[in-house]
């Protein structure tokens, strides 16, 4: 891995940088000379180059093993429908092999649009594709804690909010399934574009969305930054209202994941709505030094018993460590902070870190099972 | 009152946290503990049992009597047009009844909405609503010293800004009217539904707003935040900006209440725009630590002769003591930073200190009449 | 000069303040008294009124001589579009004339739709004005080092991101060349108002500005805040993804200004697409106290090697030493907070200001030709 690709790993972006510009000169690439430079035997905020020599010298699986095996986690909870998690059970980025490198319980999240992937790649038709979905899903999510919902990637939350009919959900179907044989036939196989074969269909993002409700399991969203595929204001979780009020008879938690820059948005969310929790995951883990002020954000409105932490880690074992380290940190800072300036106890400084770094996730997820 | 109706009465939630989740571990939950618990005898950040067993012991009227008086406020300017401020005036919850526990001035302000409310249950007809709601509001305002728009509630400001015809308005009071009618029969009368009692139609509510703009009086406008009866994106106070400039001919001041998080949108408005002034009330009193912050947010653009303080409080003693501790605390160190830092002399930091906590708003509301 | 006409030149109000309000007490104003008194030989820090009386003593051209010489600039690049920058070059406000006042080397950024302006004045065939525009900007920026859009004021960003056709943008210059015609016709001239003059056409602004990505030079884009002629929620840069999509392939860099209140929209752009780069400038220079805390959040996901210091003044000397001196104080004391705190490298530090105050800016503009 060369160091553009390194780079690449570490953010948002798809590209090269132009010339004259490193994605490594961020506050994200800091936090990992900082948080990642110690455990591989190099003092803290080591040079770039010197961190990559030291890291082509150890090897992936030993890397991994130290920094994954530095960020402290007791479990991971992985979303198994993006690349670079879907290994054998021996690569270090599956789900038993990250955590067997973290020393940590794996547990999966999965991604709703992708079982609906997979369906139409098994050849279902589309009268059947409603129910085929329903028991796809419940096989998939067996040993799921959650589910993952990419609507905003995929579309945007300017949706209605209503469940679609099955007839609605049939002919959608009728035409995505149609739509991705054309481009089957076009291109042989393997060859087919994204842009068809990846669920974008406003009906059935919302057929796949209202299942994963129906499962029962916590519902994770993708709200606010992420790579350029989203347009960022309809990423807007404010925008989610009219499904959260439409969900919320029904009991299943939405938790929002990432937010930024919307985290003021997300903590007013949890702050009216019952079933709203927050993720404070992607977003801590890119930001280094800011974190402590976007935690701050985060801690508004929003019930110190919704906020949850995560890495949003995948693909790099750097984003594991930065993650967690940055948040411990900055939490910790920011915590401290309140206490000397008589805002928090010292009891209320040692009940929220232990509420957001853990309980609250091992509550909703039901971690003990 | 047990800890739960306590701690939605803080907040802007309307029902039950689910299990598990306390609205009461939260910024505003530590700033009740913080600045409430000494004026009941209590250590500041006492639990919130011994807190709420303490205040059963005081009893209602002793407690809002503590609270309020350890508020020190000069000036209770209290919307009438909300429930828990009519009470009789021996209630404490009343306009006279605040006063009195506050040891202040009792100053009233008058909701156009709810006068258009009280109007439609006289019988009133459609032809004459205009002119009966032009001699309802004089009637209503004799007193007051400004006019409450929760045009953000009712429908947002994506409005036509333009004042309504008087065909306009009989004929959507009309409609208004006969909706109304139609639900006393099928109700009988006193269950009438929110939903149709609740003045939400476009053309009659752009019509209060205007009779309010014609009064002369300040004009305050819900934006931002609130409970979840708002869609959030749509109370941005950046949409008023057409009508801004169609209100700003008539030099009526245009007051934007709590805002956030919006409040960088709203100090640009108050920057640019002649009659436009900025309260920060709401937004202080429920971020506890993270006023500081917010208050920074409101300054950078807004000239300091256009900022307000208030406690947006009602209901709960509490409030009334969190929003003005709170913002004395906040706008101190903020204000004591910037001096030690340079940015301020410390002649600047008491103008701005009496100008934000009462010049204003003295002036702005004519408070001496 | 009076006071008034001071205020209303520092800010971007374009009328003046109500009776009891001034401009003037904002942290734009304590930043101007604590810069800019200094070289007048007045404490940092001075009242206005003496401020005033000094500055009227010294007379305007040494007024500009002391504060753009303290403002240690390297290079003015000044947008020649704007009133008050096209003075003769004995003028302290025409390029050569701030360039010599400030010990600086001048070069141009040329407006697009100033070129479009004057090529109508020129009595151009619509048939022709394609052509002519094209020839009109290659001359124009003869010696220029970027142009400048202003969409945002003109349109807003909710525009077809396409190249306009030919054919489309004939159609387009008739209809708005015959509108000026019509109005000289009824007005005899120069009293011509600017709502027709200003070019406002959605398909010619495209037009103007995809021959400036053509041409090759950087293009600066007026995003975020400025005065009342824009509305806020339609210059927001999250806005721009379709136009920064269609333009990227021919890498033409693309400089978001100003962005607040969506410096964090501007910081993603910054980091998900190569082309884009952010200019802190207007917003450092208008925040006082607060710059460290915004410049804060422009870093939080941009690569440095993309954040550019400018001072967006223009018209008053005081705005040129305001947004160096606050820069240079805010980002310094933000950098050594963060290396304070373990974040950065004392290496990272002297790197990161350089870069920022001066390198990206030398380089993307090629300053040395």
């Amino acid at each position: 891995m060369d160091r553009g690709e390194f780079e690449r790993m570490l953010g948002e972006a798809d590209r090269p940088a132009p010339v004259g510009v490193s994605y490594a000169d961020s506050l994200l690439g800091a936090a990992v000379r900082r948080w990642c430079a110690p455990p591989l035997g190099l003092p803290a905020g080591a040079p770039l180059e010197t961190y990559l020599d030291r890291r082509a010298d150890l090897g992936p699986a030993e890397v991994a093993r130290r920094l994954l095996g530095a960020a402290g986690l007791s479990y991971l909870l992985v979303d198994t429908g993006i690349g670079g998690t879907d290994g054998a059970d021996s690569d270090w980025w599956s789900v038993r092999g990250l955590a067997s490198a973290a020393g940590a319980v794996g547990r999966e999240v999965v991604r709703l649009e992708s079982v609906a992937e997979d369906l139409a790649d098994s050849g279902v038709a589309a009268a059947d594709f409603a129910d085929a979905y329903v028991d796809a899903l419940a096989a998939a999510t067996r040993d799921a804690v959650a589910v993952k919902s990419i609507l905003g990637y995929r579309h945007g939350f300017d949706v209605d909010p209503r469940r679609p009919s099955r007839a609605e959900v049939t002919a959608a179907a009728r035409d995505w399934l149609l739509s991705r044989r054309d481009v089957d036939v076009a291109h042989g196989g393997p060859e087919r574009p994204a842009s068809v074969v990846r669920l974008r269909d406003e009906v059935l993002l919302r057929f796949v969305l209202w299942s994963g409700v129906d499962r029962g399991l916590p519902v994770q969203l993708h709200t606010g930054f992420g790579d350029r595929d989203l347009r960022l204001p309809s990423v807007n979780p404010a925008l989610l209202q009219p499904l959260i009020e439409a969900v919320e008879p029904l009991g299943t938690p939405l938790v929002l994941l990432h937010c930024y820059p919307y985290q003021r948005e997300a903590g007013w969310l949890a702050a009216v709505y019952p079933p709203v929790y927050v993720d404070i995951g992607l977003t801590v883990g890119q930001v280094g030094a800011r974190a402590d002020a976007i935690l701050g954000e985060f801690c508004e409105l929003a019930p110190f018993g919704k906020l949850m932490f995560s890495t949003d880690a995948y693909r790099l074992p750097e984003r594991y460590l930065v993650g967690a380290a940055q948040f411990r940190h900055s939490l910790g800072r920011l915590l401290r902070g309140w206490w000397r300036d008589g805002d928090l106890t010292a009891h209320d400084v040692d009940r929220i870190a232990l509420m957001v770094g853990a309980d609250n996730a091992h509550h909703l997820y039901a971690l003990d099972g």
